[in-house]
């Protein structure tokens, strides 16, 4: 089935707001076999949601929307969608009792604007929202065009799409026999350019056609996304483990995971197998590191603890860097990053340590160590591992692919020893 | 001026990558005086990409697209735009040469795939792009009709928007007398949620009008955005700064900085005035809040570093909370993060600091102590604050959330004292 999304939200026109609930949506629909043809965004204005929607449902059928189903003035989604429906809105004492009731847990009184969040257009179904207090709402006209609206806060849309949408979804579509789906997956890879990695990857599009495959380079590496449109459930898998073993492959020793693979767990696992735990020195980075790690849940069996060592005084007094060694070399060299590894090992008593030390920018650069030079270690045991990198982008990007980089050199290492 | 975005990627529209791009253009393009009526996504394909350039010309008569310039198969955008414009793609020596010294820079050879993006629509403006292989493209018709191509990258996408295309939309503008503008501000909250802020904010809608005013809630805290659309430039600017001085009024102690003020460099101010440097404790948030003090430019004068204690014996050790009081209140109570503030401040000789206990999930909660139950403590000289939130949300925003409520507390402790 295909079906279009409608996100609404004068904020995201404007771009205050990243659109997130776009891409959980665009994943969460084509795992369930749903077609995304198109995406629109549009302000909070009543003729915009208006000429949207209805260009939407005039092409599909079928639309979804996010945003303006809250409780104040900027809300208009509802009422534009149940007039283009032809509905009025009626009060839902359940709903109404619902809200009432989520606001004595808090302990707090009921604001009354809350009050117009308990309607709803006629004949609509109400999806429940235990997360928040506008609840979704499926409406479906005689000719069979539906309209599901989700508030677009993130983890109340998320919790309905799961809950709500997505089972109704799967059994109006389960009618047909033999469903056809739209499935991917993503083979990642980091420290090799896109260029690089298209050339070892030769003609790979001609072997896996139908398949498509698209390059998707970013902060943390490059990720090959290789898709199935409309082919039949178990065809469509089987082709895209294919695919994907053929390309983990050639990626070689640059692939890390597949799908929602985070380097972070990927390596706190390969910790795991070998009984080591973790210690973490940092410096430019400034808890990046740390903060990736420990994003995995159940890092605590194998990470202790981190040092963010950013005053030079830090990596002498808590990690132990001899003085001799910044004066001679600088905070930013192999020698002080060796260091930084070893005393981060002893500090925390652990097998493993990673160690960043760098120039985020902007100021900072000298010639010979400009912006963007960054300093990594990697130790396992008595072994260690050093390198230098001079990483493009801005302050963010630096950290962010410095912390990957050293995420990944420990990775590199714990594969070998 | 109004125009439309297309953003052209299946990988958005399948939700493997968040459109950053999109609200990066929307603040550039805003701030410029164009007002964006409409963004739209489509896959990598021909036919999607047509139909949406196609429809947003006939809106507007300018479109601005983003993604599908790079050197790989599934890249499609020049050559469909230019199809619809009449015009065939011509090689461009110049454009040529410099990707092969690019790559020469780089020490690589020039893959041969890399040539097609040396290829424009003939009569296009080429947008150099100092940061990556495709340059940008200005196609204009006779018509009058401009479609603006920029590759998907986002920091080429920045670089090519700030240098080229936002000089020669204002200069396009110019013709005609008193340009009209789209402006924004944000007043930004934190520590209150939003339908009591609308309770304390009363008819304030109906007081700005015509600006309107939207409510953004995130794990950061309440954005108030009030909005002038399509007002003459100072005007705009003069109704805006009145709103905005208004809600900071009303916000009282909530408010804690404007547009894009962050609230980690809003402390590191305020630590700067006081002549006070900062050290950090952290258990569940693991780092983060040191990656949000150091994200900041020059944090490096303020703070001196950071210790992400995650096993109680780094506790100890490290920050030398009593083992008795870890083992009579537990690593998630008052005492414990008292004396991780505390522990802090003396580990690395500063005058302020912040530290951090909680409980993130998904496991580890108890009837007692929930998952999403943090302590926090803010400690300035010997004055310490500490406070206990219950924050709802999966791991990542209890976390977030945490950090935020942290820097939040070190705030409010530092303007009262």
């Amino acid at each position: 089935m295909k079906l279009e999304i409608v996100t609404i939200g004068t904020e995201l026109l404007l771009g205050y707001t990243v659109d997130s609930n776009a891409a959980e949506l665009g994943r969460a629909l084509a795992a369930a076999g749903a077609e995304i043809t198109r995406r629109v965004t549009v302000g909070d204005r009543p003729e915009a949601i208006r000429a949207a929607v209805t260009e939407a449902l005039e092409r599909t059928g079928f639309v979804l929307t996010t945003g303006g189903l809250g409780p104040t003035r900027d809300d208009m989604t509802k009422t534009v969608v149940a007039e283009l429906f032809g509905k009025r809105l009626v009060l839902d004492e359940g709903l109404l009792a619902g809200i009432e009731a989520r606001f004595q847990r808090l302990g707090r009184p009921m604001p009354a604007v809350n009050r117009t969040q308990a309607e709803v257009p006629e004949g609509a179904t109400i999806l429940p929202n235990p997360r928040g207090t506008a609840p979704g709402l499926w409406i479906e006209d005689a000719r069979g065009r539906v309209a599901v609206l989700l508030p677009g806060v993130p983890r109340e849309m998320r919790g309905l799409l799961v809950e709500e949408v997505l089972p109704r979804l799967v059994r109006r579509d389960s009618t047909g026999a033999r469903p056809r789906v739209v499935l991917s997956r993503t083979v990642r890879t980091t420290g090799v350019p896109e260029s690089a990695l298209a050339e070892r990857l030769g003609s790979i599009e001609v072997e896996i056609a139908p398949l498509t495959l698209a390059y998707l380079p970013s902060t943390d590496g490059v990720d090959l996304r290789v898709t199935a449109w409309s082919l039949e459930q178990g065809d469509a898998e089987m082709r895209l483990a294919t695919a994907a073993a053929r390309l983990q492959q050639l990626a070689g020793e640059h692939w890390y995971g597949d799908d929602g693979a985070d380097l972070a767990a990927v390596v706190l696992q390969a910790l795991r197998r070998k009984r080591h735990r973790l210690g973490i020195a940092e410096s430019c980075t400034g808890g990046m590191v740390a903060e990736r790690i420990t994003n995995i849940p159940g890092a605590s069996d194998t990470f202790i603890g981190g040092v963010v060592a950013y005053a030079d005084v830090i990596k002498t007094a808590a990690l132990k860097v001899p003085l001799d060694t910044l004066q001679a070399h600088g905070s930013v060299s192999e020698e002080t990053v060796r260091a930084m590894a070893e005393g981060a090992q002893r500090l925390f008593s652990t097998e493993a340590s990673i160690a960043v030390t760098g120039i985020a920018g902007p100021g900072g650069g000298t010639p010979e160590k400009p912006v963007g030079t960054v300093w990594l270690a990697a130790r396992v045991q008595t072994d260690t591992r050093t390198v230098k990198r001079v990483l493009p982008g801005d302050r963010e990007e630096v950290r962010r692919r410095g912390a990957q980089a050293a995420l990944d050199l420990l990775r590199r290492l714990l594969a070998r020893a």
